[in-house]
């Protein structure tokens, strides 16, 4: 089974790599960009066939390793 | 316009990142992890109302900055 989970900040927390970006596109010449906030998205490959016990492991693989639940929110999603 | 744009290793190129998680996922006693990759994602939100030029500004983003395309493949998604 393959699973993807997507941290990204939570609201309000500063994400310096997403203004970097921001101001980067800007000196660009790209105009009519607005917020940018940048996060991680991590695919994993699992043996376990059931889905239920799938995201119970994996919700817990992000809050013990993959998330910084003070500041990162996470989304765990089952690829196929 | 919301844009999400991934951001992955190409297949084939060596993803320390994902290789760390993948051993400490192990070290911590998940059993039934196999591959693990990790990339970025990037949410943008833009001015431009049109999709077809928005996606045409994400892809020149995306090549000249957002991207190292020698090693990295993207993926541009409009979510809303």
């Amino acid at each position: 089974m393959k699973a993807r989970v997507f941290i990204t900040a939570k609201e309000g927390v500063l994400d310096p790599q997403g203004k970097a970006i921001e101001h980067a596109l800007g000196n660009m010449g790209f105009t009519g960009v607005g917020e940018v906030r940048q996060g991680k998205v991590i695919d994993l490959v699992l043996t376990e066939t059931d889905q239920t016990k799938a995201k119970a492991s994996l919700d817990e693989m992000c809050k013990k390793l993959l998330a910084n639940t003070v500041i990162e929110s996470y989304r765990v999603e089952i690829v196929g």
